[in-house]
């Protein structure tokens, strides 16, 4: 065992202390009331690059949450490895639905329960502790390494992109290395090299000028609640086919290959019902539920709300009603597109007995990763060496825009390796991560570092 | 001018201090942390009651809200009045669409601004006042009568009914006196013949059993919010009919008289529609907007929710989804039936890829006054001697369930005074109600008894 192993083999209390403090911190990009929060996850990053001995560690500021960034490149003849985290996350609520407290880290049957515990906090922490078994334990980091966590990823990443584009030369690497995804399943390594992209939409109907009584009014009025849901329903059809005129006009259709691929992944329909406690899978008719969930792209309604909410009954007819209604993507559609393409349908879908406001959030392209690339190879090896199991190469459902921009920027490739698994519950209550994926996620990092350079071609 | 008159004239200051400390006490009857706040309006009525020289004046305790009861009946060859009213109230969300304080009554531009102002407490206020007017004058009220305020208008009156039922004798009369309408428009006074009934369901979809990432699962696994809204969908079709079968089998047309009155009201759909900032009216087709909003049957969605309703993005697939989905009835539609039919119909709707709840809240049944009825008529001529104006005979789209009942176990039929008007905005932010029709309205209730014995057949 070398002596990187050998100190994260003997520092795992230490490790998960640290952890265990970061995830205390309600840094939630979304809620505006967190901007506290928000710098001080980021400093306690800071904290812990300074710790490693780089060359250079800086908090840069943004217009929206600051970015964290440190590197140390001693080598001219080593590949540079970029690695990307996120120190945001999610809201909480619905906080009851909690079994503990959402920032309170509680660990129960070998799970780490705690908001961020996968998503990204627990995950990025992994690389940040690799790089600390290296220097603490007398070595040299065995690559060139940069490191950069943003604290926007939860609402789109608005000023990463820009940092980028105006950081080119800073950032400049062989690739990125990004563990924001999830393991194909439990003890079974996988590396991720598709991701789709996302568009945000939020629309909002609005009839007449105040809530009405229904009884007074009722029948005579069109009621926004009502139309909401009518246009909603127009937006897929019985097959689960998205009916925006344009839509699927640049997707780029699956071949055989990819199919075969997918099909050949070890995947048991009965068990991921019944995780779930759903009589039946549902999606776009010709495909299958791998597909559908990571190749195909998608239209959910995320969150809707009008009227009374309360308790018992309330004879409204509301005055407005709003929702919000997301599009996972697929190679190649653009975000931006396929946004101005929702936008039009779903005005076109308004009575004129009601006016309709379409805003668009953040969105971010899909994107497919080359399985050549030696950075993958070297990835894939250091799983199979902690994990003991063969590696398999899978598409994701979920969206990492900043890959895509990686690429285009850039112009690297990211190696996604991811140690969470998809019953984390990230985005959703009791998210948690994996003790031991924790710890074997520190491993997997360090010994990529460790053989990267052997691989480099 | 009778000395009950010019009492009015005289204490309508009084009358006003009065009213506003009723309207100040937050006596929501559908949230259950306002029980204190019920009891002390319930207690505020019985002191008001107190006043009159009764014979008995009692505070009825039921399973719920409690109900306020006074009586006196000296007369043998007089008619027997029944006064109805209700102290409990609509809660005031959203309150930041107020312009004041829903409980701290404000008047502007000659209107009482609050929560209760006209629905119902400004209204059966003016019947207390009213017969204090005989009495404070020294004088006898002219008619047997009974008053009886209940709590729990605004839910259902759950327990009005049974008390009604236990209570035959006691609230034996010859007519129900009720002010908790609209007149046609302002110094329009109006008598409303007819209300609509009600049936109030309460809907849950659930799909998987957490909230899912939806990059992870989207697109594999029904969104319970899609569902929601593709089964509202289905309820009505593009002319605004109801799809529930057997919905319109018990309904009972508009005969050409009815459609012919209806047209002959003075009605401008053009001011309607400048005043709700709409550009159409918008209903089943084949009827005119009074018909729709007074004479026929509705399907109205009162709320709706699921998912994030947050600030920003959240990209979520919600496990669950609910909405509160009303439906107005006009004769003979029995509103248990119509309950037991939309739930048949929903449950039908609903894919085998959720789970689907549908609850029952309350209901009621329609009514239609007789027009020869000497009560109306008393009614009519007391509303023309305050008013100076010919009165017009209406529908209301409303439902006030108790008439019907009123009618089924006391055998009598009610008198619906109305001192509204629509533009009250009952039920949403800035209630009002018109200082004028205040005074009007205790005036026109009084010259209502002083006349009510010559008009008895």
């Amino acid at each position: 065992m070398s002596e990187s192993q050998a100190y994260i083999e003997a520092n795992k209390e230490k490790f998960l202390k640290e952890l265990f403090d970061l995830l205390r911190i309600p840094s939630i990009s979304t809620d505006s009331t967190k901007k506290s929060e928000i710098h001080q996850a980021a400093n306690f990053l800071i904290h812990q690059l300074n710790e490693l001995d780089l060359s250079r560690v800086e908090l840069f500021d943004t217009p929206g949450n600051p970015i964290v960034y440190g590197e140390h490149c001693p080598y001219d003849d080593r590949p540079t490895v970029l690695v990307y985290g996120h120190y945001d996350v999610q809201p909480s609520d619905p906080d009851d639905l909690w079994d503990t407290p959402p920032f309170e880290p509680t660990i129960k049957d070998g799970l780490i329960y705690a908001r961020g515990s996968s998503d990204d906090k627990g995950q990025a922490f992994t690389h940040i502790k690799a790089l600390e078994s290296f220097v603490k334990s007398g070595n040299k980091i065995p690559v060139n390494v940069k490191v950069i966590l943003e604290g926007e990823e939860e609402i789109g990443s608005p000023n990463l992109v820009p940092f980028i584009e105006s950081h080119k030369e800073m950032l400049e690497c062989d690739m990125v290395l990004i563990s924001d995804t999830a393991m194909f399943g439990k003890d079974q390594p996988s590396i991720t090299y598709g991701l789709r992209g996302l568009a945000y939409m939020e629309v909002e109907v609005v009839g007449p000028n105040r809530d009405l009584h229904s009884g007074v009014y009722g029948g005579a009025v069109e009621n926004p609640l009502n139309v909401l849901c009518e246009m909603i329903a127009k937006l897929k059809d019985e097959d689960g086919v998205i009916q925006i005129p344009g839509f699927y006009d640049s997707v780029i259709p699956l071949t055989e290959a990819d199919r075969e691929a997918m099909a050949a992944l070890p995947f048991d329909e009965e068990a991921y019902k019944k995780s779930l406690d759903i009589d039946a899978v549902h999606g776009e008719k010709g495909y299958t539920t791998l597909e559908r969930a990571s190749a195909r792209p998608t239209l959910d309604v995320n969150g809707i709300w009008g009227g009374y909410q309360g308790e018992g009954a309330k004879t409204v007819l509301p005055s407005k009603a709003g929702a919000k209604i997301s599009m996972r993507l697929v190679p190649d559609q653009n975000p931006k597109e396929i946004a101005q393409l929702f936008k039009k349908y779903f005005e076109s879908l308004a009575p004129d007995t009601v006016k309709v406001k379409v805003e668009e959030h953040h969105g971010g392209f899909a994107s497919v990763t080359d399985l050549d690339f030696y950075g993958l190879k070297a990835g894939a090896k250091a799983f199979e060496e902690i994990y003991d199991k063969e590696v398999l190469f899978s598409r994701e459902g979920g969206s990492i825009p900043i890959v895509a921009d990686f690429k285009r920027v850039l112009g690297v490739e990211s190696i996604l390796m991811g140690f969470g698994l998809t019953s984390n519950a990230i985005h959703s209550p009791n998210e948690n991560f994996s003790l031991e994926d924790f710890y074997r996620g520190i491993k997997t990092s360090a010994k990529f570092f460790e053989i990267l350079p052997d691989f480099k071609e």
